[in-house]
């Protein structure tokens, strides 16, 4: 579970309902056209930017932001080096069958026990990273859309409540009212971009930065192991790509 | 038919007019003034942005965003395994004539059966994956430009009518009405860069990405073919650049 | 004569004047001194972002964008293909005198006739390419600065209406036509920017991005003529930068 | 101590502090509810977009910047010639022990003394600041998240008390305080992105372009000495990178 | 003297102060506590991204750029020229001590003399041209940093104004003035941003661009003379690098 989105989340929108509840109830920001228009109407502009299949696909993506990731670089790199030692003791051969910590590692150790050369595991190494990357800014393309469609919404909304108000301001006691409602596809609008999708697209970037450095690491490593480089070499270069402090644990456990 | 950029419009559309209806029906909401100066004003702007027949050419552009594509990534990689295959066992002849999904894989193809070698091939293809790229940008500016340009002409609109109400405020009565169609111009502004063009551009931007991707794996068969690779390693190569679960998919069926 | 540039700025400018004459005339929409605060001051601030022959010079070069470009990409081609056939039966001597549609390629064919070899004949060339880049964005530079300016200074004209109008405020008739004086800064700051200079700049933009893609193709055939290649390979690679209908029209005509 | 962030801080907000009681005391402008919505708020947005380890490492990075950088150009180069000379006259052995000014220096010293070569040096140490500057733009990335999201909770609270303010004007002189107090927020948003974080942000992103430009000095004065180029060489290259002034010091140092 | 700069500077400044004269007087628009906050203010949070000396030192690279800039391309081209005729007649000896137009130029030409190849050559300048764009993109992002301030100091001095108004509501006659004064900031801010330091800005990056494009040119020059090239070829080689019309008029000059 990540700690951190569901804290983050429920903290913010904690503090946006509290201060509405503080100030005198839920019950004046709750508008059910409103949401209509701005959470409906978001979802429909959004949708008209992609196709249907990649628009179901990106809440997939975003649910996937609230699990924690398992790449931790530090154990990939200790694999990493153990692997090379069986590499180099034992062959290529004896890579078969051993337990790594995620999918593109375990695809790559494979071609090099199918024979593949430094080349070959490169390239394809490489295309399957490209894809990723593409992969992962579609659904990013798919959260910026409520990003910036949002807010528009929500001015949409709010021009609609005072279209109608100007034109009908012979009871003035009504004014007050129907502008606080104009307002409030305004303040979803916000929310929206800012609370709700903003940080799940933050979140999105920085874990396929995350995700990008971490395969550049396996794909380093196998590189490494399919030009026989003796284990000690691959760990000076793996361990550079960690935190200092990481670097003397690992260099200590070695 | 575009199923997702048809809902999403006409949904989005909807979602608008309906919180109108709701608030008290359109009538309020149409100044055949307003719309001229906002969708002409508009339309003016972004012809004096570029020429008549890119600007009529733009429109043509647009229009096809709501066809559905024909760039199926899984079909061409199923397309250019066969054909490896046929070109390895019966020479490049025998490429001739055989039915490809696109206009840029034929022509690549017809390239081979006309004894082009790799580089010849690559540059060629290369400057017509340039040039397509090319178009698109051109088009993409100049739906750009009404994104661009119909927020503002809707605050010169809303400017006007403000101008005019402030000038003329003897009958307090009036100024309610003529503000709220003062404020007519933006909402219209606001909606033809984020409902009507806004997601048009976007689909536009992710197409020619789509397309590029799905031309850089032609590139890169027809490449394969041209050095005379192995089908497998050309499958290899392809499918990496596809999901995972279609390369499963599709590795299951060879 | 470029029909675009002019009916679009005289249709946007003639749909702003129409809804003003619609609304009630002229006369409250032109007030002398915020013309000249919005003109002068943007036309004060700009010059100061660069040099009394810049300045002067970037009118002359938005003056050019509402003459018709001489760029014609398919007589280009016909005309190197042509060429490229002289060159190979009668040597470079025979390209001396060979009328040209413009002076980029009849300066890379002079070079030839003088005998340069591909790579002086490419360096020299990129030179004047990036040269010619350099002068058009100094020029785009200044245009860019009346668009960034012109709506600041609008937006100073209007705080110094509203403080003089909130300053004295005894006389509640005049505070209507005070504010109404007030806003002109800002709707002339939002034409100068979105109707006067913005589609200029994009214009300009694109104009420079078709002179760099009309040069690549006259590098690309002179280079050709300097390897001595074959008409028929030059045809070939020159085509592939053109849309596919005048593609397939001049290689009928060939 | 870092003088000018102090200095400029404390300076900031007691510019802002002196003006709100110049204007009549600090009093009108706390508000508990509305602190929390915005620095609580955007706190626990910011959260979300990353992880609860990297959220407090951000505070320690930002401390940090309140710290004077070590990092002295001119000392460097200085150190690093004297040291081309003792690896010159001695040998790698030689730079065993020796003090540098920094921990990277350290590092590539103490791999120069172990025997690496100069592609190996390279290789590492660029490894190395790239993770640097990987870790660095994490720490800014979060920064910039309270940049982007304060003033949005600004906004957003803003709207909050706008609203409960329009649906209850029953008494017209509570009026004028409730949007004061609705207008405090947007004032917090505006302090959190421009007074508190914004300078930060800057600085870090300045601090880390100066580290960028310190460690390409030192490897290129570590990469001269693994190749055994002469004192004389290594500082004339290394010279270059320091401002004029700076250079002539040096050299009639030296 | 940069005319340009001047006549720009103080004919916007006159615009500005000449629309305030005319409405009635500047006393209403000068507020002391209003000038501190903008400016004091915006100068503490500049002062808190940077360091005291860097601080310091930008404000005379802003000074600078109201003196004209002593570089002239067709003159260092000219130039250029017959010392390339002195290099290959005599000798690299006889460059020792010829007079040239700037210091970067000298230090080049000392080096040749210094018996310096290509390769050394070009290494070092193009590491004196990279500190040189580092130093002046320093002094740019302090510009910067005033632009980005200022404003939301004006919007946080705006605020803090309205919210003492509309806490202070009894005397209805104050609102008004009270709230002219609110507004100052707003447009000292605006003011600072786009009349004082935008242009400012501009320039500076103008000026750098510029004097990258010369040092490129002395770059390419001495690159030349380092290689024996003849006169005749450096000189078709430079004047590539001006406008057309001035390579004219040294074409015929030689």
């Amino acid at each position: 579970m990540d700690l951190a989105g569901l804290i983050g989340l429920i903290g913010a929108i904690g503090m946006i309902i509290g201060a509405m509840i503080y100030g005198g109830g839920l019950a004046p920001f709750v508008d059910i056209p409103s949401v209509l228009i701005v959470f409906g109407g978001t979802a429909f502009a959004v949708l008209a930017t992609t196709s249907i299949p990649a628009f179901t696909g990106s809440f997939k993506a975003m649910a996937r932001m609230f699990k924690p990731t398992n790449l931790r670089t530090d154990d990939l790199v200790k694999r990493m080096i153990e692997l090379s030692g069986v590499a180099r003791k034992d062959g290529m051969m004896a890579l078969e069958g051993q337990s790594v910590p995620d999918k593109f590692f375990e695809k790559g150790l494979q071609m090099l026990v199918d024979g593949a050369d430094e080349a070959k595991l490169t390239r394809q190494l490489k295309q399957e990273i490209k894809a990723m990357k593409s992969r992962h800014e579609g659904h990013q393309g798919i959260v910026k859309a409520w990003i910036d469609i949002g807010p528009a919404m929500g001015m949409i909304g709010t021009l609609i409540g005072l279209v109608l108000m100007l034109g009908n301001m012979s009871d003035v006691k009504a004014i007050g009212p129907a502008m606080a409602v104009a307002l409030l596809t305004t303040m979803y609008g916000a929310i929206v971009a800012n609370v709700l999708f903003g940080p799940i697209y933050t979140k999105m970037q920085s874990r396929t930065t995350e995700e990008l450095e971490y395969r550049a690491i396996v794909l380093e490593g196998l590189r490494g192991i399919a030009r026989g480089e003796s284990p000690r070499l691959i760990e000076d270069q793996l361990l550079a790509a960690l935190e200092p402090p990481v670097q003397e644990k690992l260099r200590a456990a070695a």
